[in-house]
């Protein structure tokens, strides 16, 4: 039981501070015979990496991927896969001046009250330089999907920034990949550049929603009733940095819905297999996939670091103020799109094996 | 790995089906000499137990807790605790006539296109039912905290039910035990029964949401990254039937502040401990308690046994239609309250119990 | 994770004491759809039944076990199977008079030097009751292998009683169900009787070493480095009460042997199949199966409940001395067979899911 | 869930191939605050290095460990620890006209037929390298241990090589540093290192048996009943490359045992502490530390890279004959003793983590 861990037969244990020479994944039980390549993993580093445009933050990460084990000849072999990024723009000098004070927000304090330690380089654990691992380890999941799975498509997208959402009419697949938010929404998009470059400016930030949808997924994974897929989601979700809801389907609006409302009703496809008339449950039902679209939101808190002056208190126990100097950025939440479909490809993953594992490759057949 | 386990140090596995001969819990992990009988563990069961009122399902249990393992004298004796519940009033004969029907909005297809088996009597391993077995461990978990940290309170109460919210304003901890909603607002509980009434008559249903909250819960509990006090929770209310979403702090609204307005800001208490402006964090920073209120809230979508007609399929993968007529409960989301608590009370002591292993008794001192 | 748990994907987790209300084994995993009744179950515990000639304890138990869950109309759900063996003889007084006495070479008293709690009740959970548990759980892994991989054959049997062997020239599997002892030696089974029946009079207890081969087991089972299909064996059988040795083919005597005549040749079969001119393996070479009989063996100490006056000290650590007169076994070793059959069972079952999960149904083919 | 990791508070999962660019340890778990520098493990690792005398693989490896995350100005921070170490004279070359071959008695064939993939580099995963991150993690256990129980000791030795044990009457543990075999017997450590290199000269290998003693570990750490300290203790050693056998205490021997010999008679010390006449036990009962020595014995079998021709098949399924030229050890077992030593350090931190996370500092005191 490592705390650092997740994932069952596909497990991942990240490792590696903001601020320490290397961070990255320790991937066991991938499928043997996937190909994979540094470069598989780097693209979706890339996607992730800051620095790209004035929206994430300044430092400058090459986030170059090494796989170090459980790769030979371009396949996996079916032992543990170490991906390391080394860091190479750690400046921790930027952090001095707040040593021994705690960022409000922040789990500096928490970190400090548990452990005794105060790693004040930039977070050190806490710091969303962790991601960086979540994101290869997903790229590897994606790669070990696309050979069990083929028809899984994973992507995330943000649905809100600050008080802003997207017009779910307007929505374009194709847009995603067209902005800095990847919002499916031109407009929201154009908008949301001029909001938050006024927060940026301010040296503000704000919070934003994320959606990662899962399409193509087989009915059937999934385990009642603690290792229910949503289960499984939802904690994957909530150990992302900052992030402090977690939605699937309807979410936290299923409670204003009445039974007949809520109830997707079902019926048979042209090809032999059950249908639904819409998807509040957001693909899953009993914590088992629906052969629907699989849906979860989760929100991400604004950034703690911000130019504004805050009160706290020094590990002292003094009571001081504050000001954050590094480099930050103004919505978080744009670099965890990469992370959550990183996180769901992880967990589909995960319990596609699971499912092979205790039921086989069949399923129960309707019809 | 079970998928039917929680925990990590106290370990919950839940068996049973709603209509088999018992359910259960099987609890590992407990600490030793913590005074314990089946009166206090029945006290937490009674206020789950359905049929209590005309607002839970009509189905009379017992639910009459059994210790039959891992207690002797009346203290634990460090090893498994096995906790039993007859089932008494199964009547399996209800559900004949949807045999081969699958109810929408419920896990009855998913299951089935998992294991290829369908085991119609009133849900099987999906019911709510299940929920039984956590109250049960939750009473333990309770009294293992009292031993240990003497201080802790846990309480769930609901705040929204369909369209209805609480009034926070009014917000009064001694009504939550006058009303068979759970409700912190006496007016509010007024009013929800009559609307709750009337969904009732009609057969109807609606979903709802429920807040937990634990005071007294010391600093520096939780554990970075995947192992989260916050992630844990989530995961832990996520698995609770019927839940669609689950909130920390701000939750979801999380996305719509600044880092200005997030941030809690830190000041010194007058018996020399940190104290906070506010607790937008909902007492949890980096996945490790505050000190303060740990807050969880989450959405319980309406019961999906209705009594409208619905479009569903057999599994035969027929077109047909089907109304439930099984006993139900118009808002599940009522009977949701002490589940949740019992899920807090779990995780609470699973962490307390972690922190202890890893780090000891002390902690990191401030001041 | 609970201490009382084993199995990776076919997960057992025993509760209970020796003097409790009942005892018993919940174990999740289990593949959906394999037929059970409680009599296939019940006919391994028979096996290991007490009292069933003079060489084991005379307590009478009936060891009947309910499945209060999991199974529905006679197959395997898929969710949590609840194996129950309710207490009947529990006869408490018996250990009255020893109840601050701790035994020599028996858990008591590290029981209480970890716990602070003394279960006088003839040995509470460290009692060779427990394993009734574990036979009840490996009765349906039986089945579960069955119906995944039908060609796999576990029978155990004892090699050596105190000082003596079998003879392995006269090796014959029909022996093993024709005596009370499970040798596959008409001679020793023989003399066996007559030296144990002189020990039991002597009221004095002996050792032995039991051997379990599961032949039939394909190629490709394991799992490198810490999963290793010996490791689960050697941690399986090591489990069980009173064993101090676990071996694996060659065993301990792998370190007289040379490089030349440990490793055993390969050749190809007429099936187009690899065969060995021996088997120092094991039928395991780095964790996992080759396709060869798998030979596991484990040495049991002698009953500690002895009727011979032995020195020891009170819980209040005063010097004293105790005779056990509780009903006990002269060779508890003979019990284990069934036991360690069981282990093999659960052990090979897990790996067969595992190895299901991970690489699916297809191997790496040679030729 | 990892195959790869071991350990429940304290967990490490090793990574990397014996021909990969570098292998390690990923340890999560480790309390914070304990000193930590890079010499402080590699003292253990210089003391497993091969290459150091002519009876070990003259494979030159500076095996030099970098510490990448975890440890913060010089004292582990409680996050996880990733100990790296690079491979530096990997020569893959020296195994090309094996590639296609399988050894016999090495896991060359088992991992083809699980996973399909042939890693013919000098065994990849199932490489004796793979334990220089067992000694790596060892080493953080052992300065973990010295900050929680700073009593205990854990030294391994060598008692038997192919016939020959050592004469217990002339155990001297300060031998044990003194010759390259670790070998508490002065006369046998000459007599061996003639044997041994006769074997080296012809090419050939033998086993071995290591015995590992914990000593001042304090009575009541351990688990019942599947994580039992001997069971765990058990698999670790069973998991270390080569391994067949594994014995506590008394080991194999207990077999032969009456329960009169067996069970060691207590009484109490001149300290107030219970003491005992023998041990038998291996200082375990129950699964539970007596406070006596832990005493761990494990046989490792000669290597299967030797210089005689031996019959086998390619993976083609075509009969052939082998030859190993790479560079190997005559004794792998005298490389086994640091590992075994760094497997118990892991074992003993472990179940001190789990005790203080149960049951707290205090335990059942006698008397």
């Amino acid at each position: 039981m490592s705390m650092n861990s997740f994932g069952h037969l596909f497990r991942v244990t990240t490792w590696g501070e903001s601020h320490g020479p290397a961070l990255g994944a320790t991937v066991d039980g991938c499928p043997p015979g996937v190909p994979v390549t540094p470069e598989m993993i780097q693209h979706w580093l890339d996607k992730r990496k800051p620095g790209q445009n004035k929206f994430t933050t300044q430092r400058r990460e090459a986030d170059e991927v090494k796989i170090l084990s459980g790769v030979f000849e371009g396949v996996t072999t079916g032992t543990p896969v170490q991906l390391m990024i080394e860091n190479t723009d750690q400046r921790s000098k930027d952090y001095g001046d707040i040593k021994d004070k705690f960022r409000p927000g922040h789990a500096d304090i928490t970190y400090f009250q548990k452990y005794g330690i105060r790693d004040y380089r930039g977070g050190g654990r806490s710091s969303a330089r962790e991601t960086a691992s979540r994101v290869a380890a997903g790229g590897l999941a994606r790669e070990a999907i696309m050979a069990m799975a083929p028809g899984v498509q994973i992507t995330g997208y943000m649905v809100q920034m600050g008080p802003h959402q997207i017009d779910r009419t307007a929505f374009d697949w194709d847009q995603i990949e067209q902005n800095p938010f990847w919002v499916p929404d031109a407009r929201a998009a154009s908008d949301w550049a001029t909001y938050l470059d006024g927060l940026r400016k301010s040296g503000s930030s704000v919070g934003a929603i994320i959606e990662v949808v899962a399409r193509g997924v087989p009915a059937g994974i999934g385990a009642p009733v603690y290792g229910k897929l949503d289960t499984d989601l939802s904690a994957a979700m909530m150990s992302i940095n900052a992030v402090k809801g977690v939605e699937i389907g309807e979410g936290m609006s299923a409670a204003m819905l009445t039974g007949e409302a809520n109830a997707d009703e079902i019926y048979m496809g042209n090809d032999g297999q059950p249908r639904y008339s819409s998807n509040h449950a957001g693909g899953i039902l009993g914590g088992i996939s629906t052969g629907q679209d699989i849906v979860v939101r989760f929100a991400v808190k604004p950034t703690s670091s911000i130019l504004t002056t805050r009160k706290t208190i020094t590990k002292n126990g003094e009571e001081t103020e504050i000001i954050t100097k590094g480099r930050h950025d103004p919505c978080v939440g744009i670099r965890a799109v990469p992370v959550g479909e990183a996180m769901m490809a992880c967990v589909i993953l995960d319990h596609l094996l699971l499912h092979r594992g205790q039921v086989g490759e069949n399923r129960g057949i309707i019809g």
